[in-house]
């Protein structure tokens, strides 16, 4: 950036235009652009940049596109359908492997535990030995959950959403695409799961689906040059990628239309009829896969229909029935959400400010992070499971677990916490909906929600494979259920009218929304895990609700992940005001140009710029095209220099094999520096180029809608003045987000 | 189009290209836009225009935004969530309406007519006056229905859904759009549904929602200035109208949920999630109005979640497990829907050109061709009621119709087809999907099933309000269980082993999708409409069948009728090879510029041409802007001189009530006449221009993704050389479509 080069009537100072931005009422701040844009610089992280969803259209892509006939662009077309169930299948087998896996060894180690618990009589003697087994088994489980994406691959960490939503959006952030990402992510949101730790598998299997799209066709051109050159192109592989989101979400949460549709809620800037169809395909092949594979130790091996992993449980219509008199009741709900959500969200901000201060990117803090962790949850849970001492017995199917201990208590009856204590994510959730409401004390409850939420505030930063989905459903049961128990202590013959599991069903739902701000993708969800639609108009109430609300109170959670990463995202609509800014003033003004034909030494000197690319201009210094500078990389480590005739197969060829190569320095002998290199043939002779005065509103319409990385600004004579790139857009939005004095990883 | 100045080296003959386009794999033909170019220009009508969806930001647009405040900004963005929830509740309580107008006038008409029936005992002297009363009343309605839509107002024709799409797309047919049409199609589409004839009301609903949509802003317009000034925008609007298609969906089918998606299917190019949100609380209020109204005359009224008009009956989860052994057959059920979708398109294709041919706009042969629909269906019902003389006992609750007659049957017995002729639509399907396959005989269905196609191929075309989902249902229903009913006979041991309602429900779904090829829509639908999601994976597979198998056979039943129609229709994806031909060689090379003040003698008569607009050029000819014919017209209209100052305000008010009026002839004296005009204030200072070697496909995803008209083509030194509009590329497609001989209307 240029700054110097900017002249302001009137230039605030950056604490004027802090306080401006917590006050979102003072225009003259908000209008004020080119302070925004200063501010929000601090926000980009300069190790991202950006992709080109637009394909540049030189001379090879023409010269593959002559080549084709109708029939090679039909079976194309098949190719790409193949693609995404290919896609969808490898991501469903390798949901159902995790989902067994975490089924069968959370089963193993909750039921040792549980059987030591029950043979043990709270006396010290058998205590110490169950108390050791305990958080022993908790620090390796998370131990190795940390230590996966901590030392071998940082790509797993976290959910991983946040990372996939600005990949979608055009931001490159190469490292949580790498195919090993998958297998090391698997490992982690393993350990995670069947540690008791507070997280999901949702979020980090929407990454691994993500991850599986990007490498679909990476991999196997490191195989054989000829594969899948058709797919060589930025936005192939962000189509892909939208594949692996839905089919991830499809294979996790047993959903297939609500993998398509957050697929589409996240990714909605470039989207069309022909790649809904595909992103459908991976995710009815994801569920296919899953669901076959998962019922091999269902009662029908076999029948994808016979597969509870509904996690919800069903409910009977009948238990769904509502009236009007009830509207007010699901906003409550939706509020009720709104504002947990927001505390989720702003104590995230916090908490992820602190730990960058404090333990930055010190791996072995990040270690001993996951150490605090297991003895929060491990001291905790374990005293909850021991000396909580209440008995009840559980009415519905679902408090059946065979974990629960039941010393001193009477015949058929179980100690209530240990049900949570002992048992995953999706059981717990099932047991807190469908129990009935006195087999669960309201203290009990109370107790877990304080403790979940607390734990889940610092688990959610670990530097682990860890979900918010399961979290959040979590949390909104707790808290239904609260209310709904507290109604039937202080109005019992009220609440026996009352279905509590609708609420708590709703509750769940709505705590989905107050934090995720997912809408439409949140109520397909919901109404495909409990089987039936018959709540399809209170959900929606509910979370409209809790969106608007939400929306009032904080960014959603992912916002502020994209935020606090640094990555450069362009939200959905332009930032207020902007039509009034024209591009002159953010746009850049440091422009390089090259002309058609530069020395191998010019051009050698070009890779070293940060530039993406580089406008060309003829000797009158008008625009003629743009280049990019990967594709010079190219040209020099062939050594293309400039010729009467070019092969143009063999450089097909040759840019296919390179595309996605990381620019690296390369040597050349002095002769060969002396001699000239043809931009022409790797050009792209139209970019997109704007005048001075468009309005900013605008460019971003042009940006988002189309993808770009870049636009040329030209004056009235075509000649290059400034570029405008996605990321300078990018930092209006981070500078909007009111996030102060956080330094950039 | 200046065809002469285009060179092409070989120019095929007309009748080559045909072949060529029936031929698909003829590549040379393909390739040549220009040839396709002009074939398709035989397709596109000359009485539309498009839409322009990007905000022309001339000074009086800057000067409001300027005025607006953050807090106006906000309140801006609550006023917009309260438009869509109106609108959805105006179309919900109009579609209440309409169901339960249906309901009962139906009820009543088939309620007199069993009743007379069963009095009579197939005697002549009784059979005369039930006959004259059938017809009669048969005659009357279709009368009424066919009279409205062809006489008063003719926007109202048709299922009406092309046209949305088409506008959607950003095509300007006013016509169908006027706020009048809502009344004369309700009015039209409660005469389809209750006359008997082969249409269903959903097709209507929409084409209702979208009007209502279009005119939420521009009703209130008329009655006073200052309302709603921040809608009047072409894309604000067209917002409205995409909520009032999910809204239409949502109350026709009570499906909110496949209403939303329907939205996005239909009008994904422009889609941003801010925008869903708003479909979505469309739709959401659609729904809980029309099942509010529709409650009170349901067991508990008030109550929205006890209407049921879910209207495939419920079908329970037990009924609809399934095993992967049976994925062929779900395979097999898309493609049998598929081959009788592309029937369909293909016939009506045939049909409309022959009724264009023997009928076209005369509206005394329109009414004669509702004659002869009215004897077809009268006569053929009748004899089916009363000759066919098959008794059964109805097992299923949704066979208790009391309308079907029994005369000559044992105690408890019914005449079958009787329940299928005195019933709507929506009662047959239920009945078909629930009855035990012994209660109607296989005859009996095939019969029905070919009279049902044929009625259903000269009804389509009807001038009258008739949509098309429930005759699709119906179609797939009653293939499906013919089918059924077939293995019954044949091979009794293995059918009683399979649950039949299954795969009937599978085939309306599947028939759905291939005649209209709505894809995740339709499942979202078929998911709402029977309460449960157990199917959803049988659904998704059966139905990406059906829209593989029927798009290698036919094109979309609504894709056909926009050419049919001849709108200026852009499909999702460029035409292949496309990006091979430069914008140069497509675009209008006849460009009339203007420059910046002109005299109002030359304003005026610009007014004259047909242009939509006209660049801007200063005085070295470069462009410097672009101004809408519309916004000329205005500043002639109220006088609006060359002065040294404007009153912005004032210009604001004029321009904002001026929106949308059309254009008409204006008179100046020739003292008026010398003085000038400024077209500065109305000029948009940075019209998309892009360059002559620009190729089509970027071109195509610039207008698809930002819903421009037009671009401006400019030689290197900004000059206008030529304009391409929405238009020239709609041809390609309409090119490609291969119908032949149709005169456009």
């Amino acid at each position: 950036m240029a700054e110097s080069q900017m002249e302001l009537p009137v230039q605030p100072s950056r604490s004027e235009i802090r306080s401006g931005f917590r006050d979102s009422s003072a225009d003259h701040t908000l209008r004020n652009f080119h302070a925004r844009l200063t501010l929000g610089q601090e926000f980009i992280s300069s190790k991202f940049d950006s992709l080109d969803y637009d394909a540049a259209e030189n001379s090879i892509y023409l010269h593959r596109s002559r080549k084709t006939n109708y029939k090679m662009y039909s079976f194309d077309l098949v190719r790409r359908y193949f693609c995404f169930a290919v896609l969808g299948a490898i991501t469903g087998t390798i949901g159902a492997g995790a989902n067994l896996s975490i089924h069968f060894i959370a089963h193993d180690k909750n039921g040792f535990l549980a059987k030591l618990g029950n043979e043990c009589n709270l006396e010290f003697g058998c205590l110490l030995p169950l108390f050791l087994w305990w958080m022993g088994l908790l620090l390796i489980i998370v131990f190795i959950g940390v230590f996966t994406v901590t030392y071998i691959e940082p790509g797993a960490a976290g959910g991983g959403v946040s990372g996939v939503v600005a990949y979608l959006n055009g931001a490159n952030i190469p490292r949580i695409m790498n195919a090993p990402v998958v297998i090391y992510k698997v490992v982690s949101m393993i350990c995670t799961c069947i540690s008791g730790i507070t997280g999901g598998k949702e979020g980090p299997m929407i990454h691994i689906g993500a991850v599986v799209g990007a490498n679909m066709v990476m991999v196997p051109r490191k195989l054989t040059d000829t594969c899948c050159k058709a797919f060589h192109f930025d936005n192939e592989i962000r189509d892909m990628v939208a594949g692996g989101v839905a089919a991830g979400v499809a294979a996790a949460f047993a959903s297939p239309m609500g993998g398509l549709f957050l697929s589409i809620e996240e990714s909605v800037s470039f989207l069309s009829v022909s790649l809904m169809i595909k992103i459908f395909i991976a995710a009815m092949s994801s569920s296919w896969c899953a669901n076959l594979i998962m019922s091999l130790h269902s009662d029908e091996p076999g029948n994808p229909g016979s597969v509870d992993v509904l996690y919800m449980g069903i409910i009977t219509p009948g238990e769904l029935s509502y009236t009007y008199y009830e509207i007010p009741i699901f906003i409550l709900i939706g509020t009720i959400s709104a504002f947990f959500g927001a505390a989720w969200v702003l104590i995230q901000k916090f908490a992820t400010v602190k730990r960058r201060k404090y333990i930055g990117t010190n791996k072995h803090k990040k270690l001993l992070d996951g150490l605090v962790v297991v003895i929060l949850t491990g001291v905790s849970h374990f005293a909850l499971t021991i000396f909580w001492q209440e008995c009840r017995q559980f009415s519905s199917v679902y408090g059946e677990g065979e974990q629960a201990l039941s010393h001193g208590c009477p015949e058929g009856y179980k100690k209530d916490l240990t049900f949570f204590t002992l048992n995953t994510g999706e059981a717990s959730l099932r047991w807190l909906i469908h129990e009935d409401p006195e087999s669960i004390s309201t203290l009990a409850v109370g107790v877990l929600l304080v403790l979940y939420f607390s734990l889940a505030m610092y688990t959610t930063g670990l530097s682990m494979a860890i979900g918010i989905f399961v979290p959040n459903l979590l949390l909104g049961a707790l808290w239904g259920r609260f209310i709904v128990s507290l109604l039937y202590v202080h109005t019992p013959d009220f609440a026996n009218t009352v279905n509590a599991k609708k609420y708590i069903y709703l509750a769940a739902a709505a705590q989905l929304c107050g934090t995720l701000r997912l809408t439409f993708s949140t109520v397909v969800i919901m109404m495909e895990v409990v089987g039936n639609n018959f709540m399809v108009l209170p959900l929606m109430i509910t979370i409209m609700a809790a969106r608007i609300v939400g929306d009032l109170l904080s960014p959603p959670q992912f916002e502020l992940q994209l935020i606090l990463s640094g990555f450069p995202f362009l939200p959905p609509d332009a930032p207020p005001f902007s039509s009034e800014t024209r591009v002159e003033s953010v746009m850049n003004r440091d422009v390089s140009t090259l002309p058609p034909q530069i020395s191998v030494r010019v051009a050698n000197q070009t890779l070293s710029e940060t530039h993406g690319g580089f406008p060309i201009v003829n000797r009158k210094g008008t625009l003629i095209g743009f280049v990019l500078r990967k594709d010079i990389f190219v040209l020099l480590k062939y050594k293309i220099f400039v010729a009467d005739n070019y092969d143009m197969d063999e450089l097909e060829k040759i840019f296919s094999r390179e595309f996605k190569r990381p620019i690296s320095n390369l040597s050349f002998s002095e002769a060969e520096l002396q001699k000239n290199v043809d931009l022409e043939i790797i050009m792209n002779p139209s970019p997109y180029a704007v005048k001075p005065n468009m309005s900013l509103a605008r460019a971003y319409k042009l940006f988002r809608n189309l993808g770009l990385r870049h636009v040329i600004v030209v004056d009235t004579e075509f000649k290059p003045i400034g570029i405008l790139t996605r990321k300078d857009l990018a930092k209006f939005h981070a500078s909007f987000s009111g996030i102060t004095g956080l330094p950039i990883v």
